[in-house]
C-alpha cells in the first residue's frame, strides 16, 4: 500500500499550478497522470514535456487512472464543471479556487458527501497559512464570535506604501502594479471582491452556514487618502482592508468587507506589506491570529501540496471522506444589512470655512443620536474650504447615514469625502 | 454510530482538567466515565459529584468502558505509567503534558503505533494555538528551516513589564507572581526548562527526529536588566525568551533556549504580555507566525477538547490511528553544542573608567576574529566604573567565548554583566 503511488490530475498551470508541479515532480509518492492547460503553445517556467498535456480539462475529470483532481485553474468556467464531473467519477478534489468554493461550495460539498469523496481547499484563503484546517478542526471546542482577516495582499501592500511613503492611492497602486503585487485591472482587489470570496469561505466554516457572496457588503479602498491614514494614526488607529464575519443577531450573520480603522494595539494593526493575517476569537481559546504570506506561487502551492499529501495518506482508509467534510448547513444564512451593523465611524468632510460649521455638524449628528468622540479641523485650502474629521462612538450605521443625509443638505457642506468604519 | 457516545476517562483535575470538564460536561457526544484526582477531598471550581471519582489513576487506564484517556495531570509520575497502561489497553490518548511528550514521546508513539491507537497533544505547546497540527499536517509540503517560539507566557510577561514600566527583573517577577502569571517557585519558567520541553516537541515534529531535553542548552532571563532592554531597543531590537530549532549542520540540530535580541521588524518582536507565538520558516510557505494565549484554563482546554472531538469523529474508522501518528525517527538527533552555533552578540561589561578601555576590549575581540557592530559607553557610576555595551556581527560562539576569556583577564575589567544572543 505504501509503495503504490497516488495518481494526480492537474487542471491549470498558471502561477499556482507551476508551483504545485515544481513541488511534486520529483516526489516518489505521486504520479502526475495528466495536466490540462488553456493554451498548449505557451512557454512556461516548468517543463511539461514529461507529462501528458491536454487542453480538454474535462478529460482529466473523467480519466479513470486519477485518484485526486487538483484544480488550480481558478474562476468558474470551466473549473466548476470539471470539479463536478470529477466528483461524479469518484475522484477526490484539492482546489485553490476561492471563487468556486465561495459561490458553489455547498453544492460541491453535498455532491462530495454523496459520492463519499473529499474536497480540500486550504489554499483558497491565506496562501500557505493553515487557516482552513484551523477553523475546520483546530477550534472545534469553541463558539466563534469573530473572524477578521487581512486576506488581500494587494490592498495591504497599497495601504502600507501609502502610510510609509505618504503616497496617494493612485501612486501606490501604480507602484504595486510595477512590483507585480497588483494586476493591470486591479478592480477585484481594490474594490474588495477577492476579500468577499475569502470571508464567505471563512464565515461558512466558522459559523457552519454558507452566505451568498453577492449579498456581502463591500467598500473599496480607492477613496482613502494619505491624510486619512495619517489622521487615523493620530487617533490611535491603522487603516486595513478587512473581511469581517461575526454573529449579527439571532438569525443573521454580520459579514462584510471594507477598510477598517484597527486600534494600534490590536494584532491585526501590525500586519504590513503583502502579508495576510486572520484574527479569530473563540469562546475557549480567546484571541488567536495566524500570519504569513497570503499569496504567491510557492506559499499557495505549499497549501495545495499539503492537502494532497494529507489526502494521499488517508485516501485508502474506508469512510475517510466523512472526517474531512465541512459541516456547513445547506441553506445560506441571511446577512445583516450594513445599515443595521454597529461600528465607530471616521468621517472626513470638506466644508466652507465659516463660523458655526462644526456646530451644525455636531447638531446634525446629535439629532440622530450619534455621539462624537473627537472633532479635528485640518487647515484651510486655497479655495476657502476646510477639512474636518470626526470620530464617533459606537453607533448603528443607519443613524450615521441619516445624519450624513442631513449634513449633505447643509449649505456649508462641500463634500463628504470618506466614511470609514472603526473596529470595536 | 452517530448516536453512540464516546466514553472518556480524565486523569487530573487541576487548571486544565477543570476547563476540559467545563467544556465537555453538557456535550451529548461524550460520556465522562471516570475521573482520577490526586486529592478527593479538595474543593474545586467544577462539581465532580455527578462523576465517578477515584484517586487511583491506573484504574482509569484499565477501565474497559473508556475509549479515550485524557491525561491532564502533568509531570511524569504517575502520568507516564498511566498513559503506558492505557495504550496497552488499546485506548487512545489526548494529553496536555509537555514534559512527558518531550521526554518520552518516542517511546509512547512507538507503543501507540504497535497498539494502533492515537496520541494527540495539541495542548502541550502554545495553549489553544494550533501549532502541533500545523507542523504535523499543515506544512507537509515544506522543508522547515527554522522554528522560533515565544512559548512561555511567564517570561514574556516579565520582559514586557520590565520594558514598559522600567522595572528590574525581581520587581517584575514579584508582580507576575501577584498577578498569577508566575508560580511561587518560578525556576522552571525563568530558567527556560518549560521552553526546553516545548521546543523539544516542536523540533521533533519539524525535523522528524526527537532530541534529548537534557542536552538542550538553556539560559534564563534572571540577569537581564531594564538597561539591557532599553539599549536593545536603541539598537533596534527587543529581548524575548526564545525556543529555537533549526538545522545545525549535516548531522546535528541546533536546538536551544535563551533570551534573544529580535529585530524590531520581525513578527516575534511585537508579541507582548502573556501571549505566545511561533514563527516557522518553510521552503515553500515562507515565513508564517501563529499567535495567541499560550496558557490558561480555557485556551489550553480548547486544544484538549479539540483533540477529543477530532479523535471521536475518526475513532471508529479502521486504521485511522496511522493517519495521526507523528513520523518521528526512533533515535534522538544529536544537538549542535552551543559553542558551535552562530549568532550576533549583545555584551554588557562593567569596566574601570580609564583611557584605553574600549581599545583593549576591541583588541581582544579582534584577536579572536569577532567583528564589532557597535560600541556604546553609558555613563560612569559613583564607584568609578563604566558600563560598556557591545554588539557584534554574526560569529561562531566559540570565538566570542575566547575573547571574553581574554577580557576577563584584563586588569580594567570589573565584570562581564550579561551576554545575549541576537537572532540572525
Amino acid at each position: 500500500m505504501a509503495s503504490e503511488k497516488t495518481r494526480l490530475g492537474i487542471v491549470g498551470v498558471g502561477t499556482v499550478g507551476t508551483g504545485v508541479i515544481q513541488l511534486l515532480e520529483d516526489d516518489p509518492r505521486f504520479e502526475i497522470c495528466r495536466i490540462a492547460v488553456k493554451d498548449a503553445t505557451r512557454s512556461r517556467e516548468v517543463d511539461l514535456s514529461r507529462f501528458e498535456v491536454t487542453t480538454d480539462a474535462l478529460s482529466v475529470a473523467t480519466d479513470p487512472r486519477i485518484d485526486i483532481l487538483v484544480e488550480v485553474a481558478g474562476g468558474i468556467n470551466p473549473a466548476l464543471e470539471v470539479v463536478r464531473q470529477a466528483i461524479s467519477c469518484g475522484k477526490h478534489i484539492v482546489t485553490a479556487n476561492k471563487e468556486m468554493i465561495a459561490k458553489h461550495g455547498p453544492e460541491l460539498f453535498a455532491l462530495a458527501a454523496e459520492r463519499q469523496v473529499t474536497i480540500l481547499f486550504e489554499a483558497a484563503v491565506g496562501g500557505g497559512i493553515p487557516l482552513i484546517s484551523t477553523l475546520q478542526r483546530g477550534l472545534l471546542a469553541n463558539r466563534i464570535s469573530r473572524v477578521a482577516g487581512i486576506v488581500n495582499g494587494t490592498t495591504n501592500y497599497i495601504l502600507t506604501r501609502m502610510e510609509r511613503e505618504h503616497l496617494g492611492f493612485g501612486q501606490a497602486l501604480t507602484e504595486a502594479q510595477a512590483a507585480g503585487y497588483a494586476e493591470a485591472d486591479p478592480t477585484d482587489d481594490v474594490e474588495g471582491r477577492d476579500v468577499a470570496y475569502k470571508i464567505a469561505i471563512l464565515s461558512s466554516l466558522a459559523f457552519q452556514s454558507s452566505v451568498e457572496v453577492e449579498e456581502i457588503y463591500r467598500q473599496g479602498i480607492t477613496r482613502i487618502t494619505d491624510l486619512d491614514i495619517r489622521l487615523s494614526a493620530e487617533f490611535g488607529y491603522r487603516i486595513k482592508m478587512i473581511g469581517l464575519a461575526q454573529p449579527g443577531d439571532d438569525t443573521r450573520l454580520d459579514v462584510r468587507v471594507h477598510p477598517t480603522l484597527i486600534p494600534l494595539g490590536h494584532p491585526l494593526a501590525g500586519v504590513d506589506g503583502v502579508n495576510n493575517a486572520i484574527f479569530i476569537k473563540g469562546s475557549a481559546v480567546g484571541e488567536i491570529m495566524l500570519f504569513g504570506p497570503g499569496a504567491g506561487r510557492l506559499p499557495t502551492a505549499s497549501a495545495v501540496v499539503g492537502d494532497i499529501i494529507n489526502l494521499a495518506s488517508a485516501i485508502r482508509l474506508p469512510d475517510f471522506a466523512s472526517y474531512f467534510q465541512p459541516t456547513i448547513a445547506p441553506h445560506a444564512a441571511r446577512i445583516l444589512p450594513i445599515d443595521e451593523t454597529e461600528n465607530g465611524y471616521y468621517i472626513r468632510f470638506q466644508t466652507m470655512d465659516v463660523p458655526g460649521v462644526i456646530g451644525s455638524l455636531g447638531t446634525a449628528f446629535g439629532n440622530h443620536g450619534v455621539s462624537l468622540h473627537s472633532v479635528t479641523q485640518k487647515g484651510v485650502a486655497a479655495d476657502g474650504s476646510a477639512t474636518i474629521i470626526l470620530l464617533t462612538h459606537r453607533v448603528r450605521e443607519r443613524q450615521v447615514q441619516a445624519a450624513l443625509e442631513e449634513i449633505r443638505q447643509q449649505a456649508t457642506t462641500r463634500e463628504i469625502g470618506v466614511v470609514l468604519r472603526v473596529l470595536i
